[in-house]
């Protein structure tokens, strides 16, 4: 018998962390490699972590979250995403990447296909591997990052199990248009199956066409969203997300959660009761203007260095193709870091079809970006 | 295709919440239900994790925790268990649940056997079905609740992939003997299987014949050993656990725990330094001789009630026979609760063949302690 679990054989440690390390080596790096927003947790959620260390809330919540931390959330997803939960239809996690791990276990069998558009977030593919089950990548690179329902539609079988769709997604910062998600929802929902919206990103966004997939009626029965507050509120290290679905999907992924991890911290679920503090908001609106001016400068530059740079709708990263310069994706990450001490993320970190892209994380202070893209312009004038 | 994972529908919600979430409907019920220890964090953890939220200390760490964070607990692990592991050894994660579902899911292929000695925690065996594999238990019931190297051998077969030793034993409280454990180190030795040891009770003791199995050599190449601070450091809700096993096995554990959780809190991490503090074992000390006090009280009373009561080794539980008084367990809780307003848990929560005993935990205080004792007594009293 096979020493360990025969799935994991198909897996590795994640390329982002693997060329992040990697780059660990050379002195003086600047980093935009990993996506870890640059400001600090919003000071009252700081403050009520404090206060529920202060008044040893540090026991058991229920498995499923507190009620007070599952109201909180959904009270916020009404308030920003118009989204409506009941409190029987969520679970606090620990962090996006527990609850999509769960989801997945609990909605998977040996064998099913997972649909996947690509290029995409490296966390995705191995969880399919690990439940012993297909990903079916979809290319969005010829229409603009942009998933379209035709080109989803082409790949469904009677195998799909479900789709993932990353809105705004990573790497490439792309939300779908008003029309691609329309036409999106209307398609799904004449399908059996189910749809995990990955909606960690939008609160960080460009533009005014977005909309949760949670406000389609006509996808509920088969929707499973998860988000968290790592990336918006700048809480990465919190491990804090939820999960939203219909009862009778929550509660098999209830099951999952559960014997897999228990519940999520109870100091953090308490910090965020202050999610609706008008001041978090605040702190919110600052970071993501900052953002936002990053983006704009940073494509500004890049366009001027020769980059095809097209602001994107959302998160806090570029995907760039490395084609204007005759030279892959990996050549043009590792050489930028042995001759600039400059880190970023070889593309095909995100699909093994991306050999021409790296992605660039521009959540970080002005004064490191403009020095980063200085020496990435001198980098590529040399190429 | 079936809707969810064929393998939940084998799953069900946790005895011990599901009668636990029963009694909730009873009013002023005396709760002996949970494994919830009655004190609070100790000070200089609780202090620490302030110090983190005052300094942001709140971004992601590396996916084993923080370099610190590992080198603190295994110290630790050092010290008060004369286990050594190396750095490279150790995962640092969101309590003992997680790191024990990624062992098994780093160590399972479906159709494997792993042996559980029981009564055991309800925790196991979901985690073994969720790997479409199968339990095998082992009764020990029979010896006094001691699993012997004889009585596990008769369960071995060409398909045992594992073994779970749980020393102290939940729900038992018990602790293998100098022997039973040697004589189990040395037999598990010629055998190939993995040793999955879960210690999560073990600075919880009332006998000087514990040993760590992490200091056995000869164990070591197929030892997984499982632990946290929840019990040991009324950590309960900050899920923190860690475990330590030998490169080649800790390297899988890494792959699954990674993209199932990515990392433990950072707060919860930086916080863990403080479990070297003087003042954090002068708490745990105070913590450990109230619950030796609390089991002596508990055992004079059940005893005198009618009760065939022995001391435990360790942890803080009590698994009693109700045989004497002529009813199965779960009658004996269900009227408990109804007619005294004591919870305590039905036996079978821990096996399906421990239909005549009940769990009672007994950290709590002393006060409610005795006014619950007083109940059981008069309850008992009427059978």
């Amino acid at each position: 018998m096979p020493l360990f679990n025969k799935n994991l054989s198909k897996i590795q440690t994640s390329k982002i962390r693997q060329f992040d390390t990697y780059c660990n080596q050379f002195k003086d790096v600047i980093k935009l490699t990993l996506g870890q927003p640059l400001f600090p947790t919003p000071a009252p959620v700081k403050e009520k972590a404090v206060e529920a260390l202060r008044n040893n809330i540090t026991t058991y919540t229920p498995n499923r979250g507190a009620q007070v931390t599952r109201e909180t959330v959904l009270r916020y997803c009404k308030q920003h995403f118009g989204v409506g939960y009941d409190l029987e239809e969520i679970i606090v996690g620990v962090g996006t990447t527990e609850v999509l791990a769960a989801s997945l276990c609990a909605i998977l069998n040996e064998g099913d296909e997972v649909i996947i558009p690509a290029p995409a977030y490296s966390g995705y593919e191995p969880l399919v591997l690990l439940n012993n089950c297909t990903v079916k990548t979809v290319d969005t690179a010829s229409d603009g990052f942009q998933l379209t329902a035709e080109n989803l539609k082409k790949h469904i079988t009677p195998k799909t199990k479900c789709v993932i769709l990353t809105d705004p997604s990573n790497p490439t910062g792309a939300s779908l248009s008003r029309d691609n998600r329309n036409e999106l929802a209307a398609f799904l929902a004449t399908t059996g199956i189910f749809v995990i919206a990955d909606e960690v990103y939008n609160r960080i966004l460009y533009t005014n066409d977005y909309r949760s997939f949670g406000t389609y009626p006509e996808l509920r029965k088969q929707l499973i969203i998860v988000n968290s507050f790592s990336k918006s509120h700048s809480m990465t290290g919190w491990r804090l997300g939820w999960v939203l679905a219909g009862k009778e999907v929550i509660n098999e992924i209830a099951k999952v959660h559960q014997y897999c991890v228990t519940a999520a911290s109870t100091i953090g679920q308490y910090a965020l009761q202050a999610v609706l503090d008008p001041q978090t908001e605040k702190a919110l609106a600052h970071m993501t203007a900052s953002y936002r001016d990053n983006m704009e400068y940073a494509c500004r530059v890049l366009t001027h260095a020769g980059f095809d740079c097209k602001p994107p709708q959302g998160a806090f990263y570029l995907y760039l193709s490395t084609a204007n310069f005759g030279i892959d994706g990996d050549t043009f990450a590792r050489r930028l870091v042995q001759e600039t001490s400059v880190a970023i993320i070889p593309g095909d970190a995100f699909g093994d079809a991306y050999k021409d892209y790296v992605r660039l994380s521009y959540c970080v202070d002005r004064p490191t970006l403009t020095e980063a893209l200085r020496r990435i312009t001198g980098f590529v004038s040399k190429l």
